[in-house]
């Protein structure tokens, strides 16, 4: 089949299939949206670290061991830095400051969050359309048994330890959804919208919780199908499994598909895990979700797109 | 002999001998005052090259053969940022970025550039007092063929290559002088005011544009030595005896002496140079001013402190 595809993703896992998706499609087929909401200023610097997962992903930079961040990285500004008493709990490698630096001053300078995504994929020759789920700012904050914190405060900081018991989303009610992004959702070509398979509370749905998303996937013919980011009620990566235990929710593929049930037609668990009992208006596909490398990615993508194409076919 | 002594200085030649002062003296008997009109904004940093220079020497953080910038360096971030099409003109270090990144945002956070100063003095266990000469801005640009240049343009980007007609100082005619700076010039115990080996028109004379200082150096009874930067008709390092051809001045120590004879009492031309003639108020000394190691620095420094004694003992 052809037709336009819209991804939506966050995190590492996200930024894998749609790598995944950019290998097993024309650039002008496919348009990546991104969570912003884990963003944040840290020492001066506009940090996206869901954006930087895609654009490094694509531009085949991301470092293969560590899972987040650049290959070839060196850590010498790290190193200065805590020589100079500087906040050294977040990370920043060599490299990735230069993306932080060229972002930082370019949006400093008025330039939108779009136009430099943008700017950084066109000098980093991805032809894939990368956007930012909106130009307004949008924070995630949790809360906690110690109060509400700023996401990467509860991600990186203190490393996911506070138990959660609630999300927000500040700023997402007056954000603007990236017309692009909008656009993108309401294609009359709209082959199949893709839910990545990222951490639902904190990367799928800071964009869901923009206003119109939500609106155009649903008024969308094009199957919107997701993929499981929890594998053998573990998951894959990262705090999510964690989290629903701490939600009081079953920690399990399907718990994630109730979670989404209002907005899918499909859902892609790990072809390790037994098909879930029947959900009002969701078909179960079973795949190979885990990627450990390139041809993985490629793979998986492959099968979601046959998903939706199977899930067009027979509920047209 | 005691009392405080006060070191005016820029670059690389200026901050070998403010270590050299440093070692010689305790940290309460040294202030230096460090030029800032070559500071100015670079992808978004607040960059600060002399203050660095003499935080460097005296943190024993100097690369000994590239001349500027941090030891045990290391190039991943100007690497990548080419990679994203960034402006790689001025380079920038992994280690060095950590100070310019630790500056930039506290400076954006409202503390004033002599606080930034102390506070990566104290990180970096530098007891002595480094101020710059002013917390407002001022800005070196240079008049050439080609019209004004901001002076990291005419200076790195151009490499000095287009000839100089003028200097200004901009915004040093609103600045105020550090107080600090400005009171060390002006305390009863002061020993000596040293002004270092720096380039005469863009390292020393930055400062003396600010207001306070030349009044209150003229109005010290501390005999105020300079150092020269000519050695044998050539700059030690940097465009200084290019500048004085341009400028039609010939290149010498004693023309460098003649540019400052209205401030100082004595001034100490290399060993390897012939002692000019006479010069209306102002006496010549001879030293080794070449500062090749650390007891370069030291020897030299011990040199200028005894020339003042010296001023002192026999116009007191």
């Amino acid at each position: 089949m052809t037709g336009h595809v819209v991804a939506l993703c966050g995190g590492v896992g996200g930024a894998k299939l749609a790598h995944g998706l950019e290998l097993a499609l024309q650039p002008t087929e496919l348009t990546i949206i991104v969570n912003t909401g884990d963003d944040f200023q840290h020492l001066g610097l506009s940090i996206a670290p869901d954006l930087d997962s895609v654009v490094y992903a694509l531009a085949g930079l991301s470092d293969p061991d560590r899972g987040w961040g650049r290959r070839d990285e060196t850590w010498t500004f790290m190193k200065a830095l805590k020589g100079l008493g500087g906040e050294s709990w977040f990370q920043l490698g060599d490299g990735d400051l230069a993306l932080h630096v060229e972002r930082s001053w370019r949006l400093a300078h008025g330039v939108s969050l779009s136009e430099v995504t943008a700017h950084l994929c066109r000098a980093l020759a991805i032809a894939t359309r990368v956007l930012p789920m909106s130009d307004d700012p949008v924070r995630t904050r949790v809360l906690t048994a110690e109060g509400w914190l700023d996401f990467q405060e509860y991600f990186v900081h203190r490393q996911c330890q506070p138990a959660v018991r609630e999300f927000m989303f500040a700023g997402a009610d007056r954000a603007r959804a990236q017309p692009e992004a909008l656009a993108a959702l309401q294609r009359r070509d709209l082959r199949a919208i893709i839910m990545c398979p990222s951490n639902p509370f904190v990367s799928i749905e800071p964009i869901l919780a923009v206003p119109g998303f939500r609106a155009a996937m649903g008024q969308s013919h094009a199957p919107v199908v997701a993929v499981t980011p929890i594998i053998g009620g573990k998951a894959v990566r990262g705090p999510a499994a964690k989290m629903m235990t701490e939600l009081g929710l079953e920690v399990s593929a399907a718990a994630v598909a109730r979670r989404y049930a209002d907005i899918i037609r499909g859902f892609v668990i790990d072809q390790a895990d037994p098909l879930p009992e029947s959900l009002q208006g969701v078909r179960f596909f079973s795949a190979a979700t885990l990627m450990n490398s390139t041809e993985d990615r490629l793979r998986l993508a492959h099968a979601v797109l046959q998903v939706a194409d199977t899930l067009s076919a027979t509920h047209p």
